[in-house]
């Protein structure tokens, strides 16, 4: 394990002072004869974390896909798995690739929902495992087994999912219980069914807007509180408390909050969205995510959480400094909890997972996302000014 | 002036040639004994055009400014014309800082609000004047008389506004005629009075939004009919267009393309907007700007206009290779000719304002982002790699 003095850093934008590691965690005091770093004065905070994306669907590294596709969700996932065997694309590939990046721009741990489908069977799974692996002590990635392509409607989807939880996946998945599985009794019984055998967490997509994402959350949180998961249970997008009814909203809000429902959001500019202010406000707990990246969804995505949290800075018109920490608080202590990751922090005790920042303060550092100078992983270098001591495959 | 032969180039991501440059000036043949250039194969677009900033107003190059300002549109207007002072900020040098910024990603052309009050009187003109002057033949500046603190109710503002348009600004600038100056005809009769007088062009500031800013926007409309003024006249930001009542935002937006009124859009994340794709489909000449860049009223902005594209992209969720290409277009072409820029493009006899991106296509250029290889102005290199050949003060 990797000891070091990082010298001459600002802790959250703090004083200035030197932080100490012994053996991959942050410690009281200097470890004798280990290498010193100088910080030369920069911002550290604890590494970004990517709680919402698709490792295994990017097409990093490939040949510009152009993008012809329809305009609905089902469009993009019928294209999708048709693509992935006309490009042959490789799980394990494209997930190091798009891992690799992550920990270029200071990411240190990964939240990857993975497809299981009848198609692809555990392809996805076993290549992000097999990258998981290759990346060990690099970056953390925690897989959710996800059922991109439906459920209840495709007939053997829900014993793949129970044989990747069994495989060791973290987390159960979901998609609209009615938009794209159009059976959201069957579909959350089976969700929570599977949460409850293997002892696991569950996060669901859930574009569903308005009255009919109402819906549906409301079966979620019911069924959170009738097996006592609260803690354990995440809800991605989330658009329906987008919806313009603001006492409906509220509504829902209280309720995810008295459950300990976490919301996920990648605060996209073009749906309705969870407003982050009122979520801190009501007390849920609130991640984020770069989602797709470069893939057949769509063009854009560098998986920057730094420019995520810019992101959800513009999306929820944050402007004054309080608020733009709280879009990076989200981007780091946010997403960290969602996945109840052990410590996490800058203190004492805590894993030496950091990144140095360029700016005087955590808001110009958003705002500025220049390249990540240094970024650790239990102490150990793993980027350096922008570039990933891994070069990608 | 400048000639050149730019090797090796691919002209809107089409085939690969090479571009000659005589006198500043596309050309069909190869200037003798002049420098060669080679693209490496690169994608070659016209100069970015920057529709809309603020370059009298930017914080760029000082320290961080702490924002704790209001919610309120007021708030915000207020604290800006206090705090100019109070930075003792100099127009010059900050209108110089950012148009330094905009020509390092590859912006040849900006049309930029000047505020006008009677606070500061002409200075911020008389700034960016100087710095346009300064910064004759790399990039151009067109100047906006914009009346930030409102016009009709701060006596004087008008007389300013009219000395501002002898003394050589371009277009005369409005705001928010309800919501900002209280008084709709006062003000928009007195902003086409000196359209009228001067000659120029109008470009108004209208956040007004659904029926409010429908209201405005009809009394322009009418005032722009009246006046036989078809084509002179642009709205800028225009987010009642992004009302939820289309067909009321469809019968403005038939009126505006029966009058040849301009659109200029910011495409923010937490706002209304006018959709770019319907906007394209009623005729409506549209640009791009990336209004205030780090300036009181918030943190964020980079002056990049390749970002903004993608800004576009995401807010008005174009994913497809054509969609994105004409969020491109909308920063490059309809800026352009809204500034009824003479010789834009890439074509024999058009002015050499250019620029290499990276990237397989245009859609990829834009979703990359990556810094700009080379940027000509008029032939003339003004930035390599993402630099400016020009230092900023
Ligand atoms: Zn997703
Ligand atoms: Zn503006």
């Amino acid at each position: 394990m990797t000891s070091l003095t990082l010298k001459n850093v600002r802790p959250m934008a703090g004083a200035l002072t030197d932080l100490y590691i012994r053996d991959g965690r942050f410690a009281d005091s200097a470890p004798e004869g280990a290498e010193v770093i100088d910080g030369g004065g920069r911002i550290v905070i604890p590494g970004l974390v990517e709680a919402h994306t698709h490792l295994d669907k990017s097409l990093l590294g490939l040949p510009w896909y152009r993008n012809e596709v329809g305009p609905r969700l089902i469009d993009k996932i019928t294209n999708e798995r048709e693509v992935k065997v006309a490009l042959g694309l490789d799980p394990q590939v494209q997930s190091e690739r798009q891992a690799i990046l992550s920990m270029s721009h200071g990411t240190t741990q990964i939240r990857s929902h993975v497809d299981v489908d009848t198609h692809h069977g555990l392809a996805g799974i076993e290549g992000v495992m097999a990258t998981r692996e290759k990346l060990a002590g690099l970056v953390e990635i925690e897989i959710v087994v996800f059922p991109q392509s439906s459920m209840m409607p495709r007939l053997g989807t829900l014993e793949l999912m129970d044989e990747a939880l069994a495989l060791g996946a973290e987390v159960v998945g979901g998609i609209d219980p009615c938009g794209i599985d159009r059976d959201p009794k069957g579909h959350l019984d089976a969700v929570f069914a599977l949460a409850e055998k293997h002892g696991k967490p569950v996060d669901i997509h859930l574009h569903e807007r308005d009255a009919l994402g109402g819906f549906s959350m409301e079966e979620i949180i019911a069924r959170t509180k009738a097996l006592g998961m609260q803690g354990k249970v995440t809800i991605s997008h989330a658009f329906c408390l987008g919806a313009l009814d603001r006492g409906y909203v509220a509504g829902l809000q209280d309720q995810l909050a008295e459950q300990r429902i976490h919301i996920v959001t990648t605060a996209p500019a073009s749906a309705p969205v969870p407003l982050v202010k009122e979520l801190r406000a009501a007390g849920i707990l609130t991640g984020a995510g770069s989602d797709g990246i470069r893939d057949t969804w769509g063009p854009y995505g560098n998986a920057d959480m730094l420019e995520r949290a810019m992101f959800i800075g513009l999306r929820n018109n944050l402007r004054r400094d309080d608020e733009v920490e709280l879009a990076l608080d989200i981007c780091t202590f946010g997403g960290a909890a969602i996945m109840e990751t052990e410590g996490y922090g800058l203190g004492p005790g805590d894993r030496a997972d950091c990144v140095l920042v360029e700016g005087e303060t955590l808001a110009e550092a958003v705002a500025l996302r220049a390249p990540r100078p240094l970024v650790l992983k239990g102490g150990r270098v793993i980027a350096r000014n922008g570039t990933c001591v891994i070069e990608a495959p």
